[in-house]
């Protein structure tokens, strides 16, 4: 099949990614261990063009993602009914390990106060994904290929 | 940190395989794709060692399995609270597309019952992805490494 199935960006596309990022509590990360992709759990804190993550040492996407900062994530949790009829968008990503600073902590522990628990151990890491582009699916009929601009509120 | 953070493979940890795989509607699945990874939604049909997904020519991740079987599924929802303290599971699997049969539409629609709209279509392929390994996160702590075999029911 030779047809092109994406829909040119427009305010809506860009509305809709911005929403599935703001309500996320968490994504599928996809990391390049040793050749391999590997999808594991992220909880989540979004930020304007990046989102923020907590992660440990005893998980390999964290070593996968110091050898390797590009990456990719799911956003975006389907309802009842077929799972490919609900929004989500798959963000490519590079990730950059964060000084530990107690105004990230906040930021991170607004969205995840659970983290609480764990944030301050030595083992766990901030680490910002800023998002490179993004494939945003709508629903049947409904993808789009957004560019790291599309991301920005002032757009 | 060096510590191996995980457990011995029990009765209990391939059950909460089994059940997390049973009881999936969806996944998040990792393709390689020109050298990245890139993470989409899967609805998804449980087999006992192995997941039958349909997928679309549409979609990126259709090309890319042609190109490389090998992939990541990760399934597992998260509920209330911590994102991370719910149990999830990311499979290593390898993709093969099937014959269009009658039988195999049927299990898939047994689980999927709104693909009936779409099964049909010429752009839709029916793709097993065989479990070659896991890598089970029940919660804090609760980290397994299981091979192909601890997915058998008869094991």
């Amino acid at each position: 099949m030779t047809k092109d199935p994406f829909n040119p960006v427009d305010t809506e596309a860009r509305a809709l990614a911005r929403s599935l990022i703001e309500n996320a509590r968490h994504g599928a990360l996809g990391v390049l261990d040793t050749g391999e992709p590997v999808v594991t759990r992220v909880a989540l804190a979004p930020e304007e063009t990046s989102v923020l993550i907590l992660i440990s040492d005893l998980a390999p996407h964290t070593a996968a993602l110091r050898a390797r900062p590009k990456a990719s994530l799911l956003i975006g949790e389907p309802g009842k009914g077929d799972p490919l009829a609900h929004p989500r968008i798959t963000l490519q990503v590079e990730a950059t390990f964060l000084e530990k600073t107690e105004n990230l902590a906040k930021r991170y522990l607004a969205h995840q106060p659970k983290a609480q628990l764990y944030i301050g151990f030595a083992a766990f890491h901030r680490v910002r994904l800023s998002i490179l582009s993004g494939l945003l699916n709508g629903g049947f009929g409904k993808a789009y290929k957004l560019g790291a601009s599309d991301f920005s509120i002032s757009t």
